[in-house]
């Protein structure tokens, strides 16, 4: 029987904008990267989310961004470790504030777009960011988009970090994600295939028809694909099929 | 032998503005109230503040505001019960995980400025407020600035609250404060008479001659004030002469 | 040959969240409300919907709201009327810059949701903005939304202001709209005949069967109906079998 | 005769944070860089230092930082040169509003910090910005910091810039700045000497002694220098005894 995690990024609509399509993806899922109110989301928005989630059973983690909205968090600035960590541990409080009201608590800390991409080229703020939130809580796992964070994530005493891949995106040979500019319908059976193979094998086909290892524990489904149920719905009917059972991120670290 | 504790709010700087002189004043006092980043406050300062209080051995509060910087959160605004305390909630959450980090915890909530206005016109908002942040830590202790307040606190079942009084500012007989446009210097021996007046026997001189009741556990001091440090040291000095401790804001409520 | 102005709330996306449907619906109207970056709107979303109205040839307007992103403006605040006026001047003038950018100029002004409110309620309040927009630019044409404003504006010495109606829901015997908590479809004959009748006779029906005065001389569609393009549609259908014109405001305030 | 600006950063407080001393030092300058509300400033700050900037008959510019308040608006970020210039006309278009309300105009545009810095690393980003004010205001003229934006701006068909030069810092040899962590007090004499001499000759001695040259037509002085009155106003006393003369940036780039 193998285990993995499903995790999807939530809670990023704001004020009366939304965005996402939270309350139908939130069944599916183990795992709930929240937006902490800087790239996205706010005080309302993550109180519902997080009431969401702790409805469902799903794991809640936070989705920390740069103090940016207007670009969405997507723009990489010139913060030092020390202010990314403190961004991250202001977010990270606020979500698990929400998170005590409902009985639960912060499981993970799953870093957005820009924030994400600095930790990834800079290992000193990766570290300054995961020595951090073990300050706060010695208990939470880091979940990885990459292995530059994942092995940083290793050298970081006391941290469980947990890999993650992607099934509604293309890989690249060198294990790079292909963006794509606008979001579109994915093939339901190459998604579920693709989940199945990383679930089972570790491994996945990249654009170039080469296999590739993807040692993930975790599979990251974007919420505001246009058919993001559709896929869903094709990795849980599949699942059944094979030996494979969803489980959350802290029953994957637990030794 | 009485116990009174000395509040002031903190961390109110903002970026590269400065607001205060919390080095200075942290050493005399025994609870922080430590803006939450709404009206005042960002990470960085909440940071260091948090680690001053830490080093002192002061007894950290929240000291949340509204979403109202340029208004320095003094604008009262139609946010509904349930918004206003997913400000507090957030706040709160925020300043707990700083806290964490140095092993230590929140332990009271003081309301700024015009939320403060809103809860003392408004008890549904109090209580929602009060409500909250005892569904997210049932330890934390209201620091309640006027009687409307204190009553609506003495209702919500397992709060524990405590009632504060000033002395840097006049009364009036109706135990209203008289608060001047611009903070000036206060008379060191004015002060630290009301602040051993109330401490002993509850009661201090209002502006028109009058003596009222002001049955206060807790003074707060406005350090911002010009000479706030010299008004701090004469307290501290009479204190000696008289059977005054300060304690913090737990071994007040405390059982 | 009756000439009426249609105008319609635009600009109301912020970063990565989209509102609205600025492009299905400029091509049906005459006057675009642009929001100005406080209640809704960033640099970016200003640039688009200004090129968009100019592309159209559509009158640009200005529709500043309180700088509360998270309420959308809805929230009333205790500003002052210098404070509110600063506001509106600086929303105004920010347009501004992106219509010259494009060879055009900022029309009308039209405040936004609690704004509104606030201005309608404090003649005061309306005075200070009013005077502030004439000190910016005195052509520029107040679109006034109630009778309240009306008169204020009428009172402002060089100010010319234009009444509006709305079609799109419904009105109360008082000449209050009732506004609906969800937008929903109308129905787009009850919407083009209440438009006709508003144009050429200055009346319309309440939702009590009355017949109430409403002499506006623009009407305002809501953007954000689901079938906001059907209504204007039907709108234009029936124009052509009346004598009904579409003109800007310029033209309706023109002597 | 020779005929010199003076500028200077003001309008750089925010809400009830204070910073700078724009009263004090505004009667020595000939031009205001005024914050736009981006790093720094708000309306009410705008709004009184542009009446203070015109009740002095200096000549107001705007001083557009990023979007980075917390950051003081200097930490670049990835945003594109459209991007940025979106960020520079909404900025200028706000104080050109405030500037009509007063009878005047906007007569620069000098970027502030990390948005200088981006300016002056990438043509391609201080092209969109020169262009983008000159499609706002033909008339506007750039106020460059460095030779690299100063030789971007010759290539602008129509700009109009004036370069400056610095007295309150000192200069390396490759005519870059020693920027100090701390303001300090900074001697008069060795300041109003730098000014004359760069007034009257292009040249100034830099920190290991050899001149060099720094054709620059205006000086800036840091008015949050702790003794900036006392530099200005030993500048003034200076130039009474030598042929300068303190003339506004357009005449400087009259023809």
């Amino acid at each position: 029987m193998t285990g993995i995690d499903i995790n999807c990024d939530m809670g990023e609509s704001f004020g009366n904008w939304t965005m996402g399509n939270d309350a139908d993806v939130m069944p599916y899922v183990t795992s709930a990267n929240i937006a902490g109110g800087y790239h996205a989301g706010d005080p309302h928005v993550m109180r519902e989310t997080v009431e969401l989630a702790a409805d469902h059973g799903v794991g809640i983690g936070v989705h920390p961004g740069l103090p940016d909205k207007v670009g969405f968090g997507r723009r990489t600035m010139d913060a030092s470790p020390a202010e990314v960590r403190d961004y991250v541990v202001y977010q990270l409080g606020a979500l698990a504030a929400f998170a005590r009201r409902h009985g639960t608590s912060v499981q993970h800390v799953k870093p957005h777009g820009a924030m994400y991409s600095m930790l990834s080229d800079s290992a000193e703020h990766a570290r300054a960011v995961m020595e951090g939130m073990l300050e706060v809580d010695e208990d939470l796992i880091y979940l990885a988009t990459d292995m530059n964070i994942h092995e940083v994530a290793q050298q970081v005493d006391g941290l469980r970090a947990v890999f993650e891949g992607y099934v509604d995106l293309d890989y690249r040979a060198d294990r790079s994600l292909i963006v794509e500019q606008e979001l579109s319908d994915r093939d339901p059976d190459l998604v579920a295939d693709r989940f199945v193979s990383i679930a089972t094998d570790g491994v996945v086909e990249a654009a170039n028809g080469e296999e590739i290892s993807v040692p993930a524990d975790s599979i990251c489904i974007h919420g505001d694909n246009p058919n993001a149920v559709e896929l869903l719905e094709a990795i849980h009917e599949r699942i059944d099929d094979h030996d494979i059972e969803l489980v959350g991120l802290p029953e994957l670290v637990a030794d």
